[in-house]
């Protein structure tokens, strides 16, 4: 059992290390989170114990490693409060649920002259997939704006929704500007146009507790690798009644019910969905990285990382020669921070942070149409996780002065 | 460096078991086989020291993992010697690779009247896309039969590859028989005719040394968890001009070249095939397995199973009351051996193994119309990789004589 946040560093061995002869501060976890020991050892269990096929065999280990598997899913069900376990597909990441949804419920349900809207921060992976099935349908794809300071224009969107909607597809939490953002909401508007709403949760669901019923989504995607799980896991969340009613999207060996030369069968849910072996060993890892969330609590996640970027995103903003995007005000923000320094591109902000040994990542973040709505090409990001602290903030600050004073030749530029 | 076969077996700790208080002999490779120290050490390795999100970051975690990932495809590469990394497209999995051609290059070159030419053996992965494409298509679907002992029937191969041919797909090896198929010879007729050829090297690579390049084939595909690597990673293999011309399967991240909001351009190769997160970590650890298999060397791991069939075989098929299905000859025969008892339910055979420590598998084996050719709806299955031995076979035997003393009540039939 975790209690407090302070120790819980000690749980992640590859925080320990020096980069540039500068103790590592990560904070790149909106690209991908660090594993906790209890993680790697799951994994390490798993194979030296258990390690076997599931489902289709009957000798022990085959039946170990079933239990194994299902039993993460059951953990994944209790987690994100689904109604049944049968409702949680074990995908490859974020990328594969969501295009699951386009090539199976988007192919059955979208047709020519209806509309899928989605929002302007979303990640390519929540962009591309409706873009192209609007493409392949002659359907309509419209964007929901931003306010000012990053955050989602409901007004906008109770504009581009409507009785023509067939899909509506947002982040709960944007990878870019940490802007959290009001799906309840949107899946209510979009119910009320008839229409289903997908909700992508990788940026979500490592930091927050998230209920799908009370949210009332009907599909829901996101990752295991930025949940502290083994990468090639991940969880489409959907509606019984729509899952049992779509397509599979793979075929394969376990999704079905009999094969014959010319035509077979499907298998019930969750297996109409889960063709060929899937990463056994990766749902495993996955179900003790959400121990350990459920452990420390996710209220208590949240909270920390408010707490940081409380303490930070005032004294970003204030910095002479800094722009931060995305919301003022921390309330409303994941601790995903984007920012840019004047007159240098963010890769070179990047790599001049890293010889301080602060890890953060620069470019577009995946969010093309976002950099171009910003009028930007890329931003810097720093983000944070439950094993970051104020003391890491402070790091990324000092990091950042340092920064400008190389760049400028010990010149300090005033805001 | 591996070197004496007999010593390899303690780098396998889950084989040191014991089951219903019998030491474990594990005989269901070809469901998935048992990972080696040398791949936890590999997993837990990256974990904790490189993890991080590949190419999208220039810090030093991220140039690392980056460099960890591509090694791993230019092992893979050299493994099969593929031309280039780039033909090396990392999947989910066999299943996922095979879909990937079904759905990409299946969609846009098969159309209404041609033919699609599998055999009769296929696994479910390789028979269910391309029955699914062909319903799509209005095209036909033709199965390759078999000889009387289960080999692939090169006469009626010929006849049933024609003109109108556009896809031939057939398994290197078949995962219920071990018969190993003549897929040069395959791709060449495949060629004649204008038609690609897709191999399923689930059951092969493994196995017995592969060169893609050799064997012509223009796609091939195969799962890291059959060679000992992770679960949740595989390898598409393709040839470069077909991979370029065809689109996309999955849009997300890293994918791309530029998102607009209503057109995207695609990355170059191998990207353009790995929309978002791959497996990272599987695919380190699939490199460890590659290492741990040529250190070995596959021409040795082939002859050591050969020499457990070469053993086995005969004595299984001269048991009383025993059924062996596939060729009789151990010279075309991988380390995969089915079989039936007279009267008994495989399952409960694999249950009564079970009970001895011996773990086989039981079932249709995702073959279920080769079991309706064969006129069997289930078989039980023995398959042996490179830490088995002759031992272990005479196991096998042993365990086999008295489940039927068990289920005889005392009595042994005759034959």
């Amino acid at each position: 059992m975790v209690k407090n946040l302070n120790n819980l560093r000690a749980d992640f061995p590859v925080l320990d290390q020096t980069v540039n002869d500068e103790a590592l501060v990560y904070l790149d976890n909106a690209a991908t989170a660090q594993r906790p020991n209890q993680v790697i050892a799951a994994l390490t269990h798993f194979y030296q114990t258990d390690n076997a096929n599931v489902h289709r065999g009957v000798h022990s280990l085959a039946e170990r490693a079933t239990a194994d598997y299902e039993q993460a899913r059951r953990k994944v069900q209790t987690f994100i409060n689904a109604a049944e376990p049968e409702t949680v597909i074990f995908t490859k990441g974020t990328t594969d649920g969501l295009n699951l949804v386009a090539s199976t419920y988007g192919e059955q349900n979208v047709a020519a002259g209806d509309e899928i809207v989605i929002s302007i921060m979303e990640h390519h992976s929540n962009l591309i997939p409706w873009q192209q099935l609007a493409h392949r349908k002659n359907a309509t794809l419209k964007y929901i704006n931003l306010t000012a300071d990053g955050q989602l224009d409901l007004d906008d969107a109770q504009a581009k929704i409507t009785d023509r909607t067939k899909i509506v597809a947002v982040a709960h939490a944007s990878n870019v500007m940490g802007t959290i953002n009001p799906i309840k909401e949107l899946a209510r508007i979009a119910h009320n146009h008839g229409a289903i709403f997908v909700g992508d949760g990788a940026q979500a669901v490592p930091h927050m507790a998230v209920d799908v019923q009370d949210l009332d989504v009907d599909f829901y995607a996101f990752s295991g690798h930025k949940m502290m799980g083994p990468t090639g896991i991940g969880v489409l969340y959907g509606k019984r009644a729509l899952l049992e009613a779509m397509p599979p999207y793979q075929f394969g060996g376990e999704m079905i019910g009999f094969v014959h030369q010319f035509d077979s069968t499907w298998a019930e849910l969750p297996y109409k969905f889960e063709a060929g072996t899937q990463n056994i060993a990766g749902a495993v890892g996955l179900g003790a990285a959400v121990d350990y969330l459920t452990a420390v609590g996710m209220p208590t996640v949240q909270a920390h990382e408010h707490e940081i970027v409380n303490y930070l995103l005032p004294k970003l903003t204030e910095m002479p020669g800094v722009t931060v995007y995305g919301p003022q005000d921390p309330a409303n923000h994941t601790g995903v921070i984007a920012f840019n320094l004047d007159g240098l591109h963010p890769h070179d902000v990047a790599t001049a942070l890293d010889m301080e040994g602060v890890a953060v990542r620069a470019g577009h973040h995946c969010a093309q149409p976002l950099m171009t709505y910003l009028g930007l090409t890329a931003t810097a990001r720093a983000s944070f996780y439950l094993y970051n602290s104020v003391a890491d903030a402070d790091q990324l600050l000092v990091a950042l002065t340092e920064t400008k004073e190389f760049f400028n030749h010990g010149t300090v530029e005033t805001k």
